[in-house]
């Protein structure tokens, strides 16, 4: 076997000992790499004082506890799953189903989920064709309330057919309301390509909800159904939340298109933004409680407004022009921008993202926490300005830590 | 007669000669005084080469003309009213109507008008309740489209009614539709002081249009109807176009209600933006057409999206807790603003802001043009900033160049 491809089964096994998003769990694997990382987790190997270090570091850098009390509260928590684990039997539930495990590396991995930083997934559960899923640069999130109204569901039809003609692949989850009418619309328009993502909180061997199967299978049979849980796993709550951070990192612009005051997809819009991508929203009217989060996104988010199709392309075609974000685990490949693109796009710049463009070393790299000391910006501001300069190649992140990019 | 009454007598004459906004003749009343620009632009009083080189200079810094060839243009523009001239049969018009003149220098004068620099108002003929003209804190304008929609109409009505209810005086134009909304929701709403002022764009004596004649009258009975055309000037499309600056000038927020693609209401939005006022716009169906201008006003011209009174008071509120921006012609009255609040406003500014307020001098005054070599930014920017500053008593101008203000 590849040492691929045991780094691929052992991914599959560390996807069903750990929660999405378990900080400990990735930084360990960031610094052991997967298949020691499986070895440690299951307690056939320990670690050492550096190691623990190390471990700490990668915690720091990524956004994770500021203080770390050590491996023993997360090997505990990973204990009652070790018995479970079936990483081959998981790996062939996906075969049978016509899917696969992808995992950082392969040529199919979406690079711009690099730009999660310590909380990019360990690998994807996809079932759909074997087909490239696009850059962030061509993909575009729509997202909203499950209760929509008459509206939301036109503005979504429109808005994902109009998508998928222009070449665009949609991506969402795969609830009722927003989320379904922006499948259908996808698969009416599609053209070629993945007209459709849709990510899932739970196991992809189930279509949830059931009255979504018939429309998630479709999906399935002409775009992409994909999670970074393995088989089996129920949809919980906490996987509803932090799947949206995928949703969001996959696409260059999300659009929220209808929201209540408090709701889901505005999770969607955050993660978005914390990661530099463009939130947009779309209008309605004042007296429909349905567009109310939308408008929250106006004020409190800086969320762009959107109206049609032509308005969205243009968003993503500002990022798209440069090439999708590729991240290290992708092999450092060439960026479709070069220095001339690279000057363009710094005059452009806002005064901040100059500020901060100048903070970034050349060669060494720096903490978000030391390019709030150097450029004098909050660690919000920070890390929104990384991701604006990490999609124009202007910067790029090695480890948590920032320098800068070949654009630069 | 003092002073005061004979400037008011040629402010009167020379409303009639020149059109709104003739910034040669707003430079010539600057450099001159009332009473002399009268007697030059009537052909009685000659001007010598220092007096030219001062309105050359007057006109550079006010953002008129950059090369000018001298008086001989406008004085043939203003020949063919000079027979017309019979300011105390005008005076006398608006007596009759139980209305006056006011002019820069009077207790009733809005200092918030000297906001806008060269362009401020010769005069405002004004017919309605000799009772004081709101501060700029206290005024929040309402603007639309005259075909509007139930839509706009129950919003504009319900927006009105509320802010009269809180002791905010609404402005808007006499037109109907989105301006008669807003008077009538008002005019409703009332408590006390002006709950509503109509700036119109021909004069007073006439309530224009027809069909709005009784709701007019109902606005001069309880609250304003001002004009800076003399009685029996007709409403123009010229005159329209300028009058949208005294709405922008006369309130802190201008609130787009309703908006097609191209509308008179984004005329006075940008008229706003360019005096540092706040923007705002209300969000509709992406399907109305009669939104559209309004989700431009997003896109384009950063409007704030406001969905209920609460946000626009809120919106007032952020800058009417610095007391108006009283300009110079206001005898340089004491702000409410002290140190300690400026302090705290410093805080809050942006990085531009902040710029141009170290490039403002303390003591000397510097033009527009020279802080936009100072700070590094574009004449846009700076006259905007300007504004901002200025509300925050961070910046004051005299005789349209600037300085630091006591809040700074």
């Amino acid at each position: 076997m590849s040492a691929q491809e045991k780094d691929r089964v052992a991914r599959a096994a560390l996807s069903r000992l750990m929660e999405p998003q378990d900080s400990v769990g990735l930084a360990l694997v960031q610094v052991a790499g997967a298949v020691d990382a499986l070895g440690i987790a299951t307690g056939e190997l320990g670690i050492g004082p550096a190691m623990e270090q190390e471990i700490s570091a990668a915690l720091r850098d990524g956004g994770g506890p500021a203080t770390w009390a050590g491996l023993q509260d997360s090997l505990r928590r990973w204990a009652p799953r070790v018995a479970d684990l079936a990483p081959d039997r998981d790996l062939e539930t996906l075969r049978r189903l016509g899917g696969r495990l992808i995992i950082p590396g392969d040529d199919l991995w979406p690079g711009q989920l690099a730009d999660l930083g310590l909380q990019e997934p360990l690998c994807l559960w996809w079932r759909g064709l074997e087909q490239e899923l696009p850059s962030a640069g061509r993909a575009i999130a729509l997202v909203g309330s499950r209760d929509s109204t008459s509206y939301g569901a036109s503005v979504t039809g429109d808005f994902a057919f109009g998508l998928a003609q222009r070449g665009f692949s949609v991506v969402s989850g795969g609830a009722y309301g927003i989320d379904a009418h922006a499948h259908r619309g996808a698969l009416n328009g599609g053209v070629a390509g993945l007209p459709t993502i849709a990510v899932m909180a739970g196991g992809v061997d189930r279509f949830y909800p059931s009255g979504n199967e018939d429309l998630l299978r479709a999906v399935a049979a002409q775009g992409a159904v994909i999670s970074e849980v393995p088989p089996g796993s129920a949809p919980t709550r906490y996987r509803f939340l932090q799947r949206n951070r995928l949703i969001a990192a996959l696409a260059s612009v999300t659009v929220v298109v209808e929201a209540r005051w408090r709701s889901g997809a505005l999770n969607t819009a955050h993660h978005a933004e914390s990661i530099g991508r463009v939130v947009a929203a779309v209008p309605g009217s004042i007296h429909s409680a349905n567009s109310a989060g939308c408008h929250r996104l106006f004020r409190d988010g800086g969320a762009v407004c959107v109206t049609d199709v032509g308005e969205i392309a243009e968003l993503a075609g500002a990022i798209g022009e440069f090439g999708s974000q590729d991240g290290d685990h992708n092999g450092n490949k060439e960026r479709n921008g070069n220095k001339k693109q690279g000057a363009a796009v710094h005059d452009g710049l806002s005064l901040e993202d100059l500020i901060l463009l100048d903070a970034l070393p050349l060669r060494s790299t720096s903490s978000v926490e030391k390019l709030t000391v150097v450029a004098g910006l909050g660690p919000e501001a920070v890390r929104a300005g990384l991701g604006r300069l990490g999609l124009l190649g202007l910067a790029v992140s090695e480890r948590g830590a920032w320098k800068r990019g070949k654009n630069a």
